[in-house]
């Protein structure tokens, strides 16, 4: 039975949960535009005619420190305050793998039973802001159906995801004593995100210390209101209850709706840009045969005359 | 008096460095696309009849790993070996926080009056790909006239320099106990360098116990063969014979006329797209305009509408 994608939209606008992966699956389908197209129009924030209500919340750090755990004890913090969460887990590692780390990396626990709670898993699409855009969507799309809608990515900053670009609120997670994280916040490298977790609080002196430094880091670069909170997800969950109050007073605190409008407006240019870019390729016969026609080319040709050759051949 | 850049070409291609600095201007201003194309017409692969002499060395790291100082002893060894050396300092952090970092950070010392050394600081261009642009473009320029280029970047691999296109050796430096990058390493994030430096060696068993680590993490993402060495630059240098010895054979094991004629045509499709897209923005009347076009549509509009709008409008 083939699923109508404007129907699966308006399930999803109605908080049709059930909807929601069927509704992933027809957005990840990167050839199939306009079907979510058909589906975004019936969630998209003008037929709701008033923002989404989930709070789309970021969760980034490098590899290694602790999101999966930490998420595995803020979702069933989220449950017992009876919200429903999704969670959208996002591994930019494919795109240079070719293969996908999730299988290997620690997997976020929660109960399969219960139809509050949706896990997804998305390997990294391709070079030109393909990640960014199906993200974007996929969080449009579950945020009329859920209370929190989760994007967990890998990174310190620099990802193409552009997570600011689809959150409300970003949290980058750091490990104590990753020094890097501290090193690029300094140099401006990294954007200042709206909460900072420093995980395995349970370590004690290490964290106290990796808290204070990136608390002193953050008031170097000017952005002294940030919360620095400390956590601890095994063996004993500590600071959960305080994160999600601090994440929720992110939340109360910020204008979303003028947020979510910039984002939006941000979003578009990147993605009209990067459409027009893959539209040159595709003129050219796709990836592969631009490919074939450089190899076609004198091999001492440089740059400048490669790129002109691709033209000549539009 | 006005230069003519094809004359600075001709002049950087029969190995007069006093050309290189009048070159770099030329290269820098993005504007005078035309002056730049005039100038690398004279030094191009092409126009050469053989690949550019100079071992082209991409330096990356995180900020605060020491590559300044490192480059500054490596600068002398270079010099002590009678080898002319040109480092292009790249500042990706002005992208994002609008004034360069270069200011605040170590400089690269070097002896003023020396016409075998230039230094050449550059701030980060636009986002789509003008960096990696004007670096290629400005290691080409100064390939003939130089034996030995060096790009120096900040990131862990995932910057938009694109170093690898650009450069025939890269090295990451990383100072000891640095564990994001080695986290990176291992997830795929970060590309896999041909040569991993770990500075501050007079810090003894953290250096060991990171150079340990480094190597079980290359051979965990099946590249057992990338030296890792260990390196000191103050208080006195340690280490710096053996790092240039590496690169050397690097050079020497690798076929780098294939590599940079792989480099040449991959940077090639990224210019081709970004000029695309960049193209579209221009029908626009410029990304200004795009801004204030977007900023007339109504706020509820979604990121497709918006998109739409914008297409409508060229």
């Amino acid at each position: 039975m083939a699923t109508d994608p404007a129907e699966l939209g308006r399930r999803l606008r109605d908080g049709d949960r059930s909807a929601a992966a069927a509704a992933l699956n027809v957005i990840e389908n990167r050839g199939e535009r306009d079907a979510t197209r058909a589906l975004l129009s019936e969630v998209s924030p003008a037929a709701l005619e008033r923002e989404p209500p989930a709070h789309v919340i970021g969760i980034t750090g490098p590899p290694g420190a602790g999101k999966s755990s930490l998420l595995s004890v803020l979702v069933s913090e989220w449950r017992n305050r009876q919200r429903t969460v999704a969670v959208l887990a996002v591994d930019p590692s494919s795109k240079r793998s070719g293969g996908s780390l999730l299988g290997d990396r620690a997997r976020i626990d929660h109960d399969p039973r219960d139809d509050g709670v949706l896990i997804r898993s998305t390997a990294a699409g391709g070079r030109l802001g393909g990640l960014a855009a199906a993200t974007r969507e996929a969080a449009e799309a579950l945020a009329p159906a859920f209370d929190v809608v989760v994007v967990e990515t890998v990174g310190v900053g620099q990802s193409d995801t552009d997570v600011e670009d689809v959150c409300d609120t970003v949290a980058v997670v750091v490990q104590p004593a990753s020094g890097d994280v501290l090193q690029f916040l300094k140099a401006g490298i990294m954007e200042v995100p709206d909460l900072l977790v420093v995980t395995k609080a349970d370590l004690g002196d290490a964290a106290k210390r990796s808290r204070r430094d990136l608390t002193h880091a953050l008031a170097a670069v000017g952005s002294p209101e940030v919360p620095v909170l400390a956590v601890s997800s095994v063996p004993s969950p500590s600071g959960i209850g305080e994160l999600v109050d601090a994440l929720d007073a992110h939340r109360d605190g910020t204008d979303l709706a003028e947020r979510r409008v910039r984002a939006r407006r941000g979003a578009a240019l990147r993605e009209f840009t990067a459409e027009h870019g893959e539209r040159a390729l595709r003129d050219l016969g796709g990836r592969r045969e631009a490919e074939r026609l450089l190899e076609r080319q004198d091999p001492a040709a440089g740059v400048t005359a490669l790129v002109s050759a691709l033209e000549a051949a539009r």
